[in-house]
C-alpha cells in the first residue's frame, strides 16, 4: 500500500475507516468470538458516562449522538471487512458468519444532544445481544468522547464571549486528523459558535462557513495596499483584511487610505483581522485609526492563540474586538485533551453487573437521570436512579432507537444548538464562570444505592 | 442529512473527507480565486516547520509524509466537489474550471519520516503555482501536524521503556475521531511501539495488532474463573487474562489454580493484565503469586493512565512489568495536544518573502538543514541554510516529488521505523531523558542571515 504503487487510491486507508465496524480494538472481536464459543448471546446493557469532570470544566455537554446513530444504522461487514476477517485467520467461521449478517437491531436511549450533564451520569445506553453490544464499544466511545470534549470546551468560550461577540472555528489544521476537524466544527456550532472555516461542515451539516485571507496573500504581493485592493475586488461580498503581516497600525492606516477608493467602486470594507502580538492593545489602536478615518462600521476580528481566558480578559477590559477566530485551543481542547469516559456493562441476561476496580467502580443496572429545577427554572440538582424507580423533575435519557430503528427523526443540529442555549440559561450562576465550581449536587437514588450494596455483596 | 432520511449513508459526511481537497479552510479557496483574478499564478515556495518546541519535548520526529504524498497524488475535484463549488455561489467560473482540472504537478522536498528535528527547521517544502500551493495548506498541516505530534510523544515512551518492555497502542477510543486513531497507531509504530489494538492499522499499514479481553467479559460471567476458562479455550493462541475487575491478587490466585487444568488441554497462559490501582505494587504482588504458583513464564502487562513518566518510575524501581498498553496519553498527546507549526510562503515569483508579525517572523527563501556529527556519530548541531549555500554534514531535506510524481518509492513504514531507531542512537544523551533539555544548537547560516536582513529592509 505504498503511495506510489497502483496510482491514487482515494480511500487512502483501504477500508472506509469512518463507517466500517472494523474500526475497533482487536479485543472486541476476540471477545465476540469467545462469547459465541461460550454461548453467551443474551441481552446486554452498556452505558456510556464520564467518570470525572476535569478541573477546568464545570459541566459537560452531550454531542455526537447523531453520528453514533448514523454509524449504527450503516454499520455493515461488507466484502472488504469479510475478506480481512477471513485472511486474518484469527476468527471462527461462526463469528465471521454472524458478523456478515450483522445489522444493528438493538435499542438506544440517550440524553438529546445539547444537554448539560455531570460525572457518573449515563449519557447513552445500548441494549443489544452481548457480542454485538460489546464490539460496537470502541467507535461509540470514539464518536461521543470527541464531540462531548469539544462542545464542553466551546461552550466555555461562548459563555466568556457573551452575546455580542462572534466566534468562528478556525481549527481544522491543528485538529487531530480530518474527522476531528469536521466534528469539532459541528460541536462548536452546537455550543453556540457562529460557524467555521472548515468547508465540508457546510455540505455535511449545514453550518455557516467563513473565510478571509492569510498572510501569504499579503506576502505574495510586493505591496500591502495592492494586496488589499486585489482581495477586495476579487471578494467584494466579504472584505476582511488581515493587518499584521508587517506592521498592524501601518496596515490599518492603509485601509483608511484605501477605503474611499473601494467605496467609489461600490465595495465596503467589512472588517479587519489581527493575528499576532497583544491583540487587545492592537485592537484599541486600530479602532482609533479606523474611527478617525471614518470607518466606524468596520469590525475588528482577532485570532492567534485565543482561548476562553483571553476572551474573558478582553471582555473585562472592554477591548474593542467584535469577534474571534479560534483554532487550536478549541479543536484540540488543549487544556484538557480527553475525558475519563467509559462504556460499561451494567446488566447481562437480566442481572445487574458491576466492575469494582479501584477508582473505577461502576453503578450497576439500567439507569435514568432526573433533574430538578427551582421556581425560577434554574437547575438545582440531579439524581441518578434505576430506570424503574419513580423520579422527581425531568428525566434526561430518552428513547432514540428501538429494534435498530429510530423512534422519531433525530433533532436537527439547529434544534440541539437551541436546546443548549436554553440549558445555559438554566445553569446555576457559579457553573457559568471559568473558575472551577464542582458544587452541583448529583446524588444516587435509594434504589440504586441498595442495588450497589447487593451487587457488592456477591462473591 | 438527518440520520433517519434516505437510509444508511456509509460515507457518513457526504464527501469523502479523508481524500477530498475540499477539506480545507474557506479562505484558501477565496485566495485561490483572488490570485486568479489578480493574475498571480507564478511559482510559490511554501515550507512547513514548527515554530517552537513544547517545554515537554526535547526534539520532534517527522511523520506523516506518506499520507501527504498520497493525498497530493489523489487530490481531485470530482463531481461532488464541483457540485458544491457551483452551488455555493462563492466562486468564479474561472476558479471552478481550474479546480476541475487540478492535478498536483508540483515539487515536494522533505525530511524522510523518522527524522529527528527541531524548531524553525523546514520539514517539508512545496513548490507549485501559488493558487494550488496555497489551497493545499490546510490538509498538509492537518496530516503532518498530527503524526509529528504523536510520534514525538510516543518516542518519549519508547526511550523511557528501554529495550525490554513492549509498548502497545490502546488509544483508539479516546483519539480525536477515526483518522486520529488510525494515524496515531501508525505514528506510534514508527516511533518504536510494537503494535496497536486498532484493527484497520493492520490492513492499512501492516502494523501488528494485539488484543485480549475487557472487564465486561469478566462481568458478563457469574464467575471469574469461568470467564478465564471460556476466554482461554476460545482464544488459546494468545491467553492474556485481565485481573482487576474485582480483586487483582485474588484473580492472580485463580489463574494459578486454573493453569494446570488449561495446561492439560494444551493451553498456556501467556500473560495477565493489570488496569487499575497502583500498577507497580500490584505487579510485585502478582509476580510473587505467579512465581510461587510455578507461572514464571507468564508476563505481566499494565494499562490504565500510563504515560512516559509512569514508565520511567516503574523502570527505576524495578517493577516487574513486561509491557504496557497505552491509550489516552499517547493518542491525544495529552500533556501537549498541539504543536505551534506553520506552512509559510518563503518565495514567490523568484523573490524571497518574509512574514514579520510579532513573535511569528519567518525565515525567507528555499532552505536546507545540515546536521553535523562528532567522531562517535552523535549529533552535535544543525544549521538552517539557503538551498544554494554549501553546507557541512548531512543535508536532511531530500527530493520526494518532481512535477507531481514521486522521484522514487517512498521508504516503507518499517524503513522509517528503522531510521528513527538509528537516529535515537545518535541523539545527545541529554535529549534522551524526560527532563527538559533545549540545548541542542540550531544556527542560521550566514547567507540566510544576510537574506533576512535584506528582506527586512524592504518596505
Amino acid at each position: 500500500m505504498s503511495a506510489t504503487e497502483g496510482g491514487p487510491d482515494r480511500s487512502l486507508y483501504g477500508l472506509d475507516i469512518l463507517a466500517t465496524p472494523l474500526l475497533t480494538d482487536l479485543y472486541e472481536l476476540n471477545m465476540f468470538d469467545a462469547y459465541l464459543e461460550a454461548g453467551m448471546t443474551e441481552t446486554a446493557v452498556f452505558e456510556f458516562f464520564v467518570r470525572k469532570l476535569p478541573p477546568c470544566r464545570n459541566f459537560l455537554v452531550t454531542a455526537g449522538l447523531e453520528q453514533v446513530v448514523r454509524f449504527l444504522e450503516g454499520a455493515r461487514f461488507g466484502e472488504a471487512e469479510l475478506d480481512w476477517l477471513r485472511r486474518s485467520g484469527r476468527f471462527s467461521e461462526r463469528a465471521i458468519d454472524r458478523l456478515a449478517a450483522f445489522r444493528f437491531a438493538g435499542d438506544v436511549d440517550a440524553m438529546p444532544e445539547g444537554t448539560v450533564f455531570f460525572a457518573d451520569e449515563p449519557v447513552l445506553r445500548i441494549t443489544a445481544p452481548l457480542p454485538e453490544a460489546q464490539f460496537l464499544e470502541t467507535r461509540i466511545i470514539n464518536l461521543l468522547h470527541f464531540q462531548i470534549l469539544i462542545a464542553s470546551k466551546a461552550v466555555r468560550m461562548v459563555l466568556a464571549a457573551g452575546e455580542d461577540r462572534t466566534l468562528i472555528d478556525f481549527g481544522l489544521r491543528r485538529a487531530h486528523g480530518a474527522e476531528a476537524g469536521l466534528l469539532a466544527a459541528r460541536a462548536a456550532y452546537l455550543a453556540g459558535f457562529a460557524g467555521t472555516a472548515t468547508i465540508p461542515a457546510e455540505p455535511a451539516f449545514g453550518i455557516p462557513i467563513f473565510g478571509t485571507m492569510a498572510h501569504s496573500f499579503i506576502q505574495a504581493h510586493d505591496d500591502e495596499t495592492e494586496a488589499f485592493l486585489h482581495f477586495a475586488r476579487a471578494r467584494p461580498a466579504s472584505v476582511v483584511l488581515l493587518l499584521d503581516t508587517y506592521d498592524t497600525e501601518a496596515a490599518a492606516r492603509k485601509v483608511v487610505a484605501l477605503a474611499p477608493r473601494l467605496a467609489a467602486e461600490g465595495i465596503a470594507v467589512g472588517g479587519v483581522r489581527l493575528d499576532s502580538g497583544d491583540l487587545a492593545a492592537h485592537a484599541r489602536r486600530v479602532r482609533r485609526i479606523l474611527d478617525e478615518g471614518g470607518l466606524r462600521e468596520v469590525r475588528i476580528f482577532a485570532s492567534g492563540g485565543v482561548d476562553e481566558h483571553l476572551i474573558a480578559t478582553h471582555r473585562a477590559s472592554g477591548a474593542p474586538i467584535d469577534g474571534y477566530g479560534i483554532g487550536t485551543s478549541l479543536t484540540t481542547s488543549n487544556d484538557w485533551a480527553s475525558l475519563d469516559c467509559a462504556y460499561k456493562l451494567q446488566e447481562y441476561a437480566g442481572k445487574p453487573r458491576r466492575k469494582r476496580s479501584e477508582g473505577k467502580a461502576t453503578l450497576p443496572g439500567r439507569k435514568q437521570v432526573w433533574r430538578r429545577f427551582d421556581a425560577d427554572g434554574r437547575m438545582v440538582g440531579d439524581t441518578i436512579a434505576l430506570l424503574e424507580e419513580p423520579g422527581e423533575g425531568e428525566p434526561l435519557l430518552q428513547p432514540v432507537m428501538r429494534g435498530g430503528r429510530t423512534v422519531a427523526p433525530l433533532p436537527s443540529l439547529e434544534a440541539a444548538r437551541g436546546r443548549l442555549a436554553r440549558e445555559l440559561r438554566r445553569l446555576p450562576a457559579g457553573l457559568r464562570g471559568l473558575a472551577t465550581d464542582h458544587s452541583y449536587p448529583v446524588t444516587v437514588s435509594p434504589g440504586l444505592e441498595r442495588l450497589v450494596a447487593s451487587v457488592n455483596s456477591q462473591p
